[in-house]
């Protein structure tokens, strides 16, 4: 069952399709900088021999255009996988916001997408997800389409753990409270984790580190809390934004001459690694604290430290802990984070094997010495895999 | 040697009169809603036979008229303690910032007036205890002043616990740092822990609960975290204070209505204990829980909840723990609340003796069974005293 899986940022568009349930996908593809002259998209086609990949610069005005692009190199006789879209049966959407009312995956009807359109208010820089939707439905009109969302996973947590100290009617009458995002990392390498370590109801603590960075108290398959919040800015350091900060914070900007919105963008595109090193990318970062640059130290402590307090804070949550899980592009790669992260933090049983650390692989793997009471994986996330298994499945029991 | 204790809030004054070293104040003294027609004052002399205490209803204009009737009651021959001010060696005054300039208390002399005016911009709410420090100046010519700074305990954080992920400009340039708070508190309960406990380098986590709210990771009796940051607002719930939240819900807040000021009263003075069930005070909110308040029984359990993460966080920053202290108001005497937190943490070594918990008593007591691993301590704080007697210890080494 062909099944195209659609991941849309405000000016990007990622695609991979799947012959499910065959985890290998056909092809995958990204489109960048949609809606400047000098658009990049990018195809590759890993079913095929060779590997072959379509690379080409050109203007992308719109994510409808970059639908036209991405239907052309499907069916393409160079680069394409199938002879006809309407071979494709369902599209999987990744949908950032689905509030209170979705707790797992869900065909797209017209009342659903009432409802998603109710939570814009809540997420009002993702409403291409929706847009993305509508596109599909006029490209692809014989194929299901399943929203698959950020928040479903965390929808499991306690009230207590969920609301902020703030009136109650601000929750009841405009939504304001946790919600946690990358659920759909989180379920994927915490399923992982627990088959691997046969213990469905495993305590586990799943830390995705990527340009966005969260963390997930989970147990019996449940998140039971999460660093991010109302929204993706909170919790653990990331590429550019801050994180947890005093909101006083914001108001000491404010009365010093900042607009609310300059305060916005200085938390969410210039703060994080960025606001600290000058770069985003965790790769140049380690280049630099390589070389002893005391900025990259700094942020790089800073970094571990927060993910450390995290691991304790959700330890209590847990009252326990079976496994702690890196997953993202930083979890997956940077074994000398991993190391900063699980420094002197015996107390609670982690234990890191230097050299099993060092080694790198594909697959999950465990890098805790053998005795370890508390085993430490690296655990590569697949959203997108994630999200057609969930459509597929939806399909199968549809 | 006599010693003037002055604490000061922006409609209130309070002091108490120490013959240092005895531990015990000859008066103590409250003036409350300074600047109204009804303004209250109180004054308590347990020092004298039958605790005498005197209480009048009538308009205090200003602090400055507050200095004049506390100076008057003070040689009062009925209530009085003294013959004449000028008896009186030293005046110290609680300061709420110091800064990163003040790492203990100090002698007031220009150069430091000139200091602490410079730490205006970072708690512009708080110049009161300032303008109490040249009041205090021209009420006793002959006394010595001694500052004695809230934040002055957590100087010892380490730059990767004390800095936000922010662009480095702001902390270099504005100060935009964590400062932390309540630190003459936690520096008095977690010292009298360790002499308690015969060990100097106890790793200990210290939990105020009053009206503000606090936890700070001690070892080596050096601070190594709190949770409140920049200014009072971050960390626990409070009273009325949010505590921690996503700073992304004060930009949804302005995008929807709010202006800055709201938001900031909102957070500050209409969140907390008090956004949630209606009441600021502990009390009220056991009484209601009690009854079978559903919003007070939610409001108490967020707030256990968050206590919990933090010891969480802090036993993974202590890499262990000794103890964990709790004191204030709530904390001293709230022992359906201290069993709320620590219900479920025996993984960390937290285990309560339900019975030693609410047995009640006045000085530091021990409330895990005899054989615990982590001893849990109700521990009465006396910020005065501190105050007391850091002037006093400054002035002998002077």
């Amino acid at each position: 069952m062909y099944i195209l899986i659609i991941n849309a940022g405000s000016s990007s568009l990622k695609y991979q399709l799947f012959n499910m349930p065959a985890p290998e996908p056909l092809c995958t593809g990204l489109i960048e900088r949609i809606g400047t002259d000098h658009s990049l998209i990018r195809h590759t086609v890993p079913s095929r021999q060779g590997n072959p990949v379509f690379e080409q610069n050109e203007p992308i005005a719109s994510h409808a255009r970059g639908f036209e692009k991405l239907v052309a190199l499907l069916s393409d006789s160079r680069f394409g996988v199938i002879r006809h879209p309407d071979e494709i049966v369902a599209i999987g959407h990744r949908v950032v916001h689905g509030g209170e009312g979705f707790t797992q995956a869900t065909l797209i009807t017209p009342e659903v997408k009432e409802k998603i359109r109710s939570y814009f208010p809540l997420a009002p820089l993702h409403t291409i997800n929706f847009t993305c939707i509508e596109i599909a439905e006029m490209t692809f009109p014989k194929a299901q389409q399943v929203a698959v969302f950020d928040t479903a996973f965390h929808q499991t947590m306690p009230e207590y753990a969920f609301r902020y100290a703030i009136p109650e009617a601000l929750y009841r009458q405009e939504g304001i409270r946790v919600y946690g995002f990358h659920g759909t990392s989180h379920k994927y390498v915490s399923e992982k984790a627990a088959a691997w370590l046969r213990k469905p109801e495993a305590k586990l603590i799943s830390i995705h580190l990527g340009n966005g960075c969260s963390i997930t108290a989970i147990q019996n398959g449940r998140s039971l809390d999460t660093s991010m919040g109302f929204s993706p800015l909170a919790g653990l350091v990331m590429g550019t934004r801050s994180g947890d900060i005093d909101p006083a914070v914001v108001f000491h900007l404010m009365a010093n001459g900042y607009s609310p919105d300059e305060v916005y963008t200085l938390l969410n595109k210039q703060s994080g690694m960025a606001g600290l090193t000058g770069f985003s990318d965790m790769r140049d970062i380690k280049k630099l604290r390589d070389e002893g640059n005391p900025a990259a130290e700094l942020a790089s402590e800073l970094y571990a430290y927060r993910v450390k307090k995290y691991i304790g804070a959700f330890a209590a949550v847990l009252n326990g802990l079976d496994a702690v899980l890196f997953t993202g592009g930083v979890g997956e790669n940077d074994s000398d984070m991993r190391a900063r992260i699980c420094r002197n933090l015996d107390f609670l049983g982690i234990h890191l094997d230097p050299d099993k650390n060092k080694t790198s692989g594909s697959g999950l793997r465990e890098i805790n010495p053998a005795q370890a009471g508390v085993k430490i994986l690296v655990v590569p996330t697949n959203e997108e895999l994630e999200i057609a298994r969930q459509s597929f499945a939806l399909l199968e029991t549809d």
